[in-house]
């Protein structure tokens, strides 16, 4: 199988709505909705950084273009299009069946297309961007949040951290619990709906991929404020509820490849339902810094980090 | 130095005009242009495979990019946009730098902001993908090219395969005779106002990456038709024109990183002068296939083919 075989078997469809011409050409040309705005994210994932060389391809698929839907669904885009470049070490037809397939799921479900892309030979690297619209002005960017603020997250936070820690021998777990907390590391669920719901009422909002405290941290800083977070208010399924205070503060806190949104708006804001369960974690402040407290109000000393791929 | 120093320090700008959101935010936010179309290509460069580990930084982070405006030039497009996805096996300052000044170098002369990306550790690998503009409906395609149609080719052909024959160690060159390939191979020159000015004059069109007779072969599959070539007609160096007919053949015909556009075009058609020579190499034909002819006009027998990333 060549390359061109290969594009064409597991990645070339007839082109969809809006794309005047998609994969095949040197370029995919698109329509833009006029009047709006358009929102571009890159996200490159790496064998044994962000992706276990074990993983099941159709999960890996279903990842590698969750996590970058996830950055149109923080800024409240609602999906044009996708390329995909591809190195692998070979052509392997059963893995890339499978890592095609998941793909295709998540790309239907969420209707964007792959417009183009590439592919070569070398280490296992998948780097995606993604395109979206939203109307002038109703993009939600990071640099919005006002004093006074609440700060909310969508659905759960930990589960993928956790999942890690199993694999790599601190955490045992068992069965179904570990099951579910490996669909979280594995299959992550972009925001989309409740992005592009958050349209005029959330006042900033990002999407967690390297831990609540480190991009929470970028949303204060460009915004210009501060915050304080409840510990104990942080959503997390019955699996974390039930491991040591310590991991579960480092996976909550710091954990990452949660793909949740954290957003920020004014009290009494009516917030959209879209089935993601929403919860109130804490208050955007003038004082500078990201204070974490206890139950009692008391500041938790955590000692965590976000995650840095070149201090890491 | 971290991730986000590294991003802050290397790659972050303030927004040029058109981009409401840069880099530093979860998307980019663009201001299309009312009535354009979009036109996006992505390509991804792995050390071994498109550069030497020993090549200079600031000639790779030129050619990152001057391969991906090549895509955005065969389709006639204006630059508007790049995001660039890195990974590094390490954060190294003076590569760093070197990379960023020659990306940035030709950023800068081509008009086009960098607004996004990524930044992972890993095996060396660099993944751009790059947004442009084109009125409705003259975008230039491979699928347009008609039968009697001559093929226009921009500037010479064969140089950058010849510097890789060099450093494999199957041509000798010294002095300026391979610093002249060696430019060719390490800095080429993407044809943005050249594709733009055949907008409207072209009939169909792409780059040369691959090879001439591989990427010409795509284009008469998309438009239905066959082309002659003549062998004797393809634009080459005074360098290259020295070198055995056989090592000249292969250079030309299957050379690939050329980065020249290759164009048809109706006879008689007004072509642009935008200072790039522009060199007629052949006829579009009715039928299927790709012949070479010599001077004489008899069918030559090169037995070469296209680079396949798979097959190679």
């Amino acid at each position: 199988m060549g390359e061109f075989d290969l594009i064409r078997r597991f990645f070339q469809r007839p082109a969809a709505a809006g794309v005047e011409v998609g994969v095949g050409d040197d370029c995919a040309v698109l329509v833009p909705t006029p009047g709006a705005r358009w929102l571009v994210s890159s996200d490159m994932l790496v064998e044994g950084r962000h992706f276990l060389s074990t993983v099941d391809p159709a999960r890996l698929g279903h990842k590698a273009l969750a996590v970058n839907l996830s950055d149109l669904a923080a800024c409240g885009a609602t999906p044009r299009g996708f390329t995909l470049a591809l190195a692998l070490p070979r052509a392997d037809e059963a893995w890339l069946a499978g890592f095609a397939q998941g793909l295709w799921a998540l790309a239907d479900a969420s209707g964007i297309p792959l417009i183009g892309g590439d592919t070569t030979q070398g280490p296992l690297n998948l780097c995606l961007t993604v395109f979206g619209e939203a109307p002038p002005g109703q993009a939600l960017l990071r640099s919005g949040a006002r004093v006074g603020d609440e700060i909310w997250v969508s659905g759960r936070l930990g589960d993928a951290r956790l999942a890690l820690e199993v694999f790599r021998g601190r955490v045992v777990l068992a069965g179904e619990a570990f099951e579910q907390v490996r669909v979280a590391m594995e299959l992550p669920t972009p925001r989309l709906a409740l992005g592009q719901a958050l349209r005029g009422v959330a006042t900033a909002a990002l999407d967690i991929s390297d831990g609540l405290l480190g991009d929470l941290g970028h949303l204060l800083a460009a915004s210009g404020v501060g915050a304080t977070l409840e510990l104990a208010a942080l959503p997390r399924s019955a699996v974390l509820a039930v491991q040591p205070p310590a991991v579960q503060q480092e996976c909550l806190l710091a954990g990452g490849d949660d793909y949740e949104l954290v957003f920020t708006a004014p009290p009494g804001a009516r917030l959209p339902d879209v089935g993601v369960p929403l919860t109130r974690i804490g208050r955007i402040e003038a004082a500078p810094g990201l204070r974490v407290v206890d139950a009692r109000g008391e500041r938790v000393d955590h000692g965590l980090r976000s995650f840095d791929h070149f201090q890491s």
